[in-house]
């Protein structure tokens, strides 16, 4: 079913000295097949098998490849043909390849590509790339409600080379309204003679094209769909998401919030794919800026010299108390953006998340501030009595700080209008870090004396 | 299209005094919205709108519900009246629902089941709940290769109303060997009096029933399928897993990573509906074990007292330094999670990983030490040139530290076999804090001169 590695030297082999042949054997593999073996080819050889494979065998591997190393390619492919192959993909794909694309190239590709394919193109390219509009296609059957379920069969029949998918069709009004939705299997099971309009769903459910893709994850999830309607405030049907589409949105959306969760941001391709340097990069930013935060915590330590002269085992439990903060602040972020990405929990719901997390962190402190006092009063040589006690009630503390912080930090940020996974456990342990060191010397102070 | 939160007082009052009447005004939404305001319900007042709806509808919204709710519903219902409901549901949603029961209910349930449907839930609980098996449905359309399209057509007509899809039907030897999968699109635009073995596609993609569930999902991405078909080793046809359960993995796969990432134990029910002490059972394993790793931090700086007490300013950077460490491991772990969950990655790169992260942390961690060695010579009165010096190659040394155990132990956890996601970030952070310090102080002590 996969296709070998072990196969991909020899493929190589045969491709530089016999492209046609190299293309007569790859074109017996299933095109998401064929993309990715592809995919692994240098650059030259990828290039020459597209040349070699037949147009409709080449479009469908471009359609099923990874989006960067598609645009790479078609840079590579002389322009005339890259404008060819680009017209036998499917619209929703061969939008997001013009996206991709440098834009003086994407301009040459549309100015090469018949009119009215480049026309929709240039329709479709007015939506965000992660929205309905950006997903959909534009390539569906719209047929009249008044046909007979017969008559819209050989419709079906006379438009399904063409089409994305026939699973589904629209009845629309004249004026392109929609009007409801017909599965085959509807029109399969009608009876004889039944106009579309008395088997199409006249409630189907629909998405304006604004729609962010994790919401239309989250309709497809809900009402369990195949294909949905994208339409205007109008009800003009403007296009179609299908199901296979967003089965990959949330394939990539899920290796997003992994990537964001370790405060590393969002890559396009695979970990080898990517440049070392540009990996440096994506690392870096996040990097410097929370070490910038973190560089308070020497500041705060400074400030304290006196306290830390008089008392050396302070020192002692900083890592213990401000990591336990932090922790518990990426659990409580974590929970919240899971939350937040199910739906679940909303902004509005602000003032409970904190009354919970408030005594969840009393809680959970109380735990750790337990164990830590026995370990500050029972182990090693570190201070007595007092300085145990600081040690158990820092814990409290902090760990309430940081499940109240790490709970509404993803809040405040979704409320901005920015991507809740951003506020990592890293991000919130650099806050966490700064603010435990001062709570942790503040109570010290109290309960051992002001040096 | 969504039922609005303020109907919900109103339908609690109308349920108390006219069960009938409520019933009535629900079974007018959609079911899974349906589904969605019984989850919404007091569990009496659920009950009772269960109770009151027709059994088809109630089934209907059964199936949709999340699975923990669904079966503490079941067991306030009456025995009777469930065993009907279950009867009614679809089968792979029976299977979960027989699962997610205490055994001694779910066995009743099943005693009370017509015979057909109860050995059908029996043999599909031999498979695990996460696997190709256990999400599959034994409710899908066979037919013999011979029948032409027309005498198919009619018999996916006949059978339609009590099959799962007929999108997908399946050829079959008498034996019930899978010969081909042939689409109801393909039958639809086949020509009259051509046999089924004719329009079918012999070469069909299908799973094992043990293949896990992440695995499964990938296949419908790489494909883009709306239904596969579950095979034995004699490519027996045992069952067919639909696109709808895939969307449905990857939303709790999504969410479940989220929650391993904040190192929270993943639970079923959503923030709000998990109740306070679960969540605190949840959080309070991880946090704990995590802390008492992070008692050697302690440990570790008592040991290295007189060097403390000889140069103060040496533990000013501390929180710093293993700070950088454990972020830059946490950058390396969400990328190696990330190329495992899509397959990009595996155990076997084990040595490209650890040469690349090498140089990744050599390169971030050159970075953090030029301005953290700046901070300690310009800022604050912390030291002077050596100690500086010593700050630098420790951030340089940590970083790379934590990029290669961040990148190395996901993988090592894979290989044991276990989800490689449970490597969260506060858990590797917690292995770099105590390397951490062990590092940095050892360098300041051969740069500063022992004590």
């Amino acid at each position: 079913m996969q296709i070998s590695n072990l196969l991909i030297p020899d493929l190589e082999e045969i491709l530089k000295s016999d492209p046609a042949q190299a293309a007569e054997l790859a074109e017996e593999l299933h095109s998401s097949d064929l993309a990715e073996l592809i995919d692994k080819l240098p650059d030259d050889l990828a290039v020459s098998m597209l040349g070699a494979l037949g147009e409709t065998e080449a479009a469908a591997a471009l359609d099923a490849m990874e989006p960067g190393r598609r645009a790479e390619l078609f840079q590579r492919l002389d322009r005339t043909k890259a404008a060819r192959l680009a017209d036998d993909m499917s619209p929703d794909e061969r939008v997001d390849l013009v996206q991709s694309l440098p834009d003086e190239v994407g301009a040459d590709l549309l100015a090469r590509m018949p009119q009215d394919a480049s026309r929709e193109v240039r329709a479709l390219l007015r939506y965000p790339e992660n929205s309905a509009g950006g997903r959909m296609t534009t390539n569906f059957v719209a047929l009249a409600p008044q046909l007979t379920v017969e008559r819209a069969i050989e419709e079906v029949r006379r438009l399904a080379a063409e089409k994305e998918t026939i699973n589904e069709v629209y009845a629309v009004n004249p004026d392109g309204k929609l009007l409801g939705a017909v599965s085959l299997r509807d029109m399969v099971l009608a009876r004889a003679g039944q106009p579309l309009s008395s088997v199409m769903d006249p409630e189907v459910v629909s998405v304006p094209p604004e729609m962010d893709q994790e919401d239309l994850a989250r309709v497809f999830a809900h009402y369990n769909l195949l294909a949905v309607p994208v339409v205007d405030q109008g009800r003009q049907l403007l296009g179609i998401v299908t199901v296979d589409d967003v089965v990959t949105v949330l394939k990539e959306e899920q290796a997003e919030d992994i990537q964001k969760l370790g405060a590393v941001q969002p890559t396009e391709g695979g970990y080898f794919q990517t440049d070392f340097w540009t990996f440096v990069r994506k690392r870096a930013g996040w990097l410097i800026a929370i070490f910038m935060g973190e560089i308070m915590t020497a500041s705060v330590l400074e400030h304290y010299e006196a306290a830390r002269r008089a008392f050396t085992a302070i020192e002692v439990f900083v890592p213990l108390i401000i990591s336990s903060g932090g922790n518990t602040g990426s659990q409580a972020s974590s929970l919240v953006i899971r939350g937040l990405a199910l739906g679940e929990v909303g902004v509005r719901d602000g003032a409970r998340i904190l009354w919970r997390e408030l005594r969840m962190g009393l809680v959970l402190g109380s735990f750790l501030g337990i164990i830590g006092l026995m370990r500050a009063l029972l182990v090693g040589h570190s201070g007595g009595g007092g300085m145990a006690l600081a040690v158990g009630m820092a814990l409290i503390a902090c760990v309430t700080f940081g499940s109240v912080v790490g709970a509404l930090l993803p809040l405040a940020i979704k409320a901005l209008g920015f991507d809740p996974a951003v506020s990592s456990g890293p991000f919130i342990a650099s806050l966490v870090d700064v603010a435990g060191i001062v709570i942790y010397l503040k109570i010290a102070i109290v309960i051992l004396g002001a040096p």
